[in-house]
């Protein structure tokens, strides 16, 4: 067992008191590792290796596991050739399971490597979700047993993905969600950072596979990542993100295939963020255009056409409506294309009610976004991002903005095309290429 | 949902005390599927069915799973990769998944067979044991929260083998204890009988694959079970056997592979199954033999010699001391075959201190055992059993003998044709051969 303490690890100072003292005074890390991370015996090896290497250097460390690659996916498929639908309540103790094999197959790497370790699971920690199985919210975590064990000088690992709730029923968080436990965690433990390791080494500029020059970000602000999450990049979870902004909690991305310690920092802005105009590039290829021809122009119209929309389930993105003289208007809205037959059977019924002229649908569109916290201060980002596409003959089909992003819609045929010549121009050549001065 | 009630099924009661009422009035039944017997998609799916049919009836049901097949080897094998001797509080986290997932995927199949149906972990019916993780024994069970899912109309399926002990950590009750969960819940419920689907269709009179005439028993006591278990036949978990017997739990063996609702009864001791001499034979190989001569016989000796065997965990099973008249005496006693390495190391070291004159042991000896209640009532059976053996020239080396059971330990060459013969003699052609009355 034994404590390490830094500077105090030859002294036996005996005392809880002494020992709490001094355990309060090391840093807390919270470390999340992947799917892909711990995908393998070998890959769990490796991964016990690099926390344990850190834990030597005296920090305390939380480390929250996803399920082994592929598990989770296969506990589904299991229950499907049960159930057509099977039920939420039962979905959830099963693939629960994906998470508590990792944890426990982690913590025995680590004793076997000569650290004392705990593992602990959802209920155990009372990481209190409601009883939305399948996508629970937390809401309250407990630090008692995580402190304890930390106290006595343990590791701890911690399945992640899982909690219970009020009823004692295991609930699942939504895929991806091990980040929103490990960022939970970091947040009731005061840790000094959340390590989010994945396979890729931070988050970029753009899509590597799709942008050759896309590059490492050092660092990104919580606003930044939160669009970029939304707009395509999957590097970080959603949810996790805007948890880790409500707590202040920074997170640092780093790869679990690397010994590459740089990664990307994702943290509360700062002035000096601001001399970058752009600092991301996204490309939403799963996406599909609705229009509402001839439509009265009169309150109450979009709540009669998203009402029954959203109630299905189907995120509307963006929505556009061109006012017209003659009192009648054209309102077009973007859906994911894998949602477009259902809406579109959702739309005909209100048309018919509303007396539209006519409905025109569009599957192949692509949107592109630029995002940076450097728009809040600066103008002239939106009309040079217009003057780059238009250079590319790409036409611009719909248009969003918002404080610190612009999106826009184009035929998804120009979509990596777009892609590829805005970074080119915002982002190029390895510099930031459209510093505030030179705009 | 809707409950189920003999005779009451069209009257809508509503209130609540009705349904319980009712609900008591109904019989509760635990069930418990081994891991061959959920080993598989198709066979989780006719499990289903089977519950399925049961509850259709009227009767409420618990049922208990195991493991699918080899899943636990499984864990256990991603465990011994990670660490020579992994630690027994995370290897119960890790093994505790596979029961996890039976039961989740049983109450998905039950959903869709229309059944309302609710699955429970050890730590959610606050299935209480000490924390001897591996082998936990069990405190405590509470029925608040089987009860209320049964009052509502559910099927209740249970993860077996696995507990929580009063810190919150999972344990799990040692290898084949589903067996042991299932007798508990029965206990506690108050249901008038615990069934046991395995691969077999019921308790036999000897081995089948050894001795082909062997039979299925209708019928057999707690103590014979007991004495058959202990013996080697694993068609029950000895501790399920105790405490079923401590209980006056109705155990029922039956087979998950056929319909044959016949199985075999395991239950008190009636007067009729004193009629019946022998009830089985049973054969364990994995027997060795050591033998400690010339030593002084003289009080202590035996405390001296076995004290060290004990505290390595090895069981001794018959123990023979030949007393002489020159006051030495030769001891002679049996270990399990993969033990005798151990267990003579540690004779080897007494057997200087104590001044023996030498240590002889033999590796190829197994064990022969006749079974009834008759024997408690009818003298000659060991008479019978040993004139058997005489006439077919099979040494005997050692004798034990209970209440209800005759021992004995000859060459291991010669045990299956000492079964055979036994078997022949009481149990034989299909009858029982050697009633009371014939003898």
């Amino acid at each position: 067992m034994g404590l390490v303490y830094v500077g105090a690890s030859k002294h036996n100072w005996g005392s809880t008191f002494v020992q709490e003292l001094m355990s309060a005074l090391v840093a807390l890390i919270v470390q999340k590792y992947g799917g892909t991370s711990v995908g393998s015996i070998e890959r769990i090896k490796a991964v016990a290796e690099r926390v344990a290497r850190r834990r030597a250097k005296g920090d305390h460390i939380v480390v929250v596991v996803s399920a082994m690659a592929g598990e989770t996916n296969r506990l589904f498929q299991l229950a499907e050739q049960l159930c057509e639908v099977p039920s939420a309540r039962e979905t959830d103790v099963l693939v629960a399971t994906g998470e508590q094999v990792s944890a426990a197959l982690l913590a025995i790497r680590l004793q076997a490597l000569g650290y004392p370790t705990v593992s602990f699971l959802g209920h155990q920690l009372k990481l209190t979700t409601d009883s939305h199985h399948g996508a629970a919210k937390i809401k309250s975590v407990e630090s008692g047993r995580i402190q304890a064990a930390l106290d006595q000088g343990n590791i701890v690992v911690v399945a992640g993905y899982q909690g219970v709730d009020l009823q004692g029923d295991i609930t699942t968080l939504g895929r991806g969600a091990s980040d929103l436990t490990a960022v939970a965690l970091a947040a009731v433990m005061n840790a000094v950072a959340c390590e989010i390791y994945t396979d890729v080494d931070g988050v970029y500029t753009a899509d590597p596979r799709i942008c050759p020059q896309a590059r490492r970000l050092d660092r990104i602000s919580y606003d930044e990542m939160l669009e970029m999450a939304g707009l395509g990049a999957k590097v970080l979870q959603l949810r996790s993100v805007e948890l880790a902004r409500r707590f202040n909690v920074p997170l640092v991305v780093l790869s679990s295939f690397s010994d590459d310690a740089r990664g990307t920092w994702v943290g509360q802005e700062d002035s000096s963020m601001e001399n970058v105009l752009v600092s991301g590039v996204t490309l939403d290829q799963n996406q599909s255009k609705i229009t509402l021809t001839g439509v009265d122009d009169r309150p109450g119209l979009a709540a009669r056409i998203f009402g029954p929309i959203a109630e299905a389930g189907i995120i509307v993105d963006m929505i556009i409506q061109n006012a017209s003289a003659d009192g009648r208007t054209d309102m077009t809205f973007t859906v994911p294309r894998t949602d477009l037959r259902r809406a579109l059977e959702l739309v005909r019924e209100v048309a018919g009610e509303i007396g539209a002229a006519g409905i025109r649908h569009e599957d192949q569109v692509a949107k592109v976004s630029i995002i940076g916290v450097g728009m809040r201060t600066h103008a002239g980002v939106a009309a040079t991002m217009f003057k780059v596409l238009a250079a590319e003959r790409v036409n611009i089909e719909m248009i969003a903005t918002s404080e610190i992003k612009v999106s826009v819609v184009v035929n998804a045929k120009y979509g990596e095309l777009a892609m590829r010549a805005l970074h080119d121009t915002f982002l190029g050549n390895g510099t930031n290429a459209a510093k505030a001065e030179t705009v």
